[in-house]
């Protein structure tokens, strides 16, 4: 699945994700109106949550209308929707369906990660097939996962084994981007090491058990806001793919993600989730309205691609 | 609510949690049949996710009924249920509400952990209110959580604050019972101290942020199959409650956990899962058949907790 992701990213020439994280304090007033409208169908579904879900995957549908033409892939962070019960996991499932529609590759960012038979639930549900009465089903359909390391490889060699069956592929977070990320990842080891790099080299070691091209399927989750620790890793992980969040609303620019890509420009993905979701409320894009919302998405993402072309 | 476990761990006599993980291939073919006959209702409800949902809530049910009077608390494995998709999420809903109208503690085994708000969002989903359209809801419910402390203070803190305001708690994995957790969590540092150590006093940090009587509402996951650690964790985390998993089918025996607890006798609680769920499996317990598969968990949890009460 790397190389398919590759092949697409070099296809729009844009090594840009779109991150769905739909908090309700991003969505125009118009669609949740809207969303209440709908009428509440199934169990369980309480009528608030319910017009919750609708309005994430209304809210959705549009923006992946706005930009699909423009980037490879999409990522939704699952917590924003599994915050909503079911009706937030039926806008997921929606979601990444209609993102599949529309040619876009899917990177599902659960973060997941247990011991053995677990960790093979979790990744059956969310890049495989669950068996159920003789009977193979695609429950999430995501293309890639996201995979916590602390429990070492117990937890991640089942993701591997159904990356391999379904030619799926997973990112496991190395050195993440927020401010605390560094409390563990990069606390030194007797031989003078960070954390991140045990980690990172870890990573390196797994994907030998799934290459696809250039890259392997097992990529790493490296933070756009961690430049210098980005360059070591991308020495330690050749054969890597990164996924780096943190651009934009996190402070990171194009230039803190030189260091992220190969000398051939392959070698990463940024993501952007609240710089181009919710772009109609920077003074940038207010032009477009809470009405424009899309169109402002648009235009940030042809900003964002713009500034990440200068790094070449 | 760590106060609350505590009270009735020690009115039950027992310091023993029942992993709710029920694999499909634990769950007796009466199960199977009767829940692939009842009727599917709502919507994106596959047939054959419905009916594991379905099978899995009436597994769950007749479990908790045989044991509710022998402990304090059950905890689901939610990537169970997850795999199941939303019908699956509807019977860990449905689990977690008849083990509190039992009277039953429920620990989430959730295992998620992000950046700041997106670790809010599942605080709020397991273990608070999610907020929306004015309404604070209840969405998932359980008492405790437990949390990947991976990504550091960012991903924790909005955990304590949610158990903060719904007096709630979770547990933070420190050292895991699997064969390869010490792949980081052993690693040493500078210092000469294994990871989980500085992991350990993070934890015990974090806990007087949310202390309820001797305990704090933040505890710790350390594998029953790791006794030597424990011991040295008891001591760094004087304050904090220790979640055991490991005990039985993963191979760890009573007096393996007697450092998990204080002087006092308190200060855990072990985790039996399998060894509870599929005792009719077990030749000690094959008396009772698939058809008396709730028997056999209730004989297999009151030896349990005669082997633990043999600690002090």
């Amino acid at each position: 699945m790397i190389a398919e992701l590759v092949r697409k990213i070099q296809e729009k020439n844009a090594p840009v994700v779109v991150g769905l994280d739909p908090n309700l304090s991003f969505i125009p007033e118009q669609i949740l109106r809207e969303a209440s409208r709908a009428k509440a169908e199934g169990i369980f579904t309480d009528d608030d949550l319910h017009t919750a879900g609708e309005a994430v995957w209304r809210f959705n549908k549009e923006i992946i209308d706005a930009v699909a033409d423009l980037i490879p892939a999409v990522k939704p962070q699952i917590a924003m929707y599994e915050q909503f019960g079911t009706p937030g996991m039926i806008a997921y499932w929606r979601t990444v369906r209609y993102a599949h529609e529309k040619g876009l590759i899917v990177i599902g960012d659960v973060k997941r990660g247990d011991i053995g038979s677990t960790s093979e639930a979790y990744a059956r549900a969310h890049i495989g097939r669950t068996a159920v009465a003789g009977h193979n089903i695609r429950v999430y359909d995501a293309d890639f996962a996201t995979v916590n390391p602390y429990l070492g490889t117990d937890g991640i060699k089942p993701f591997i084994d159904v990356c391999n069956e379904n030619d799926r592929g997973i990112f496991v977070l190395v050195k993440t981007s927020n401010p605390s990320s560094g409390e563990f990842q990069d606390v030194l080891t007797k031989d003078g090491r960070p954390m991140y790099e045990l980690v990172g080299e870890k990573v390196a070691e797994w994907g030998r058990l799934s290459m696809d091209g250039q890259y392997s399927n097992v990529g790493a989750v490296v933070g756009a806001t961690y430049p210098e620790q980005a360059k070591r890793l991308r020495e330690l992980m050749p054969d890597t793919f990164i996924l780096a969040p943190g651009y934009g609303a996190q402070g990171a620019t194009a230039q803190d993600l030189a260091g992220f890509f190969k000398a051939d420009g392959t070698g990463a993905i940024v993501n952007s989730s609240r710089g181009i979701i919710a772009a109609y409320r920077k003074e940038r894009y207010s032009k477009y309205g809470a009405e424009g919302f899309a169109d402002a998405a648009r235009a940030a993402t042809i900003d964002m691609i713009e500034d990440l072309r200068s790094i070449f």
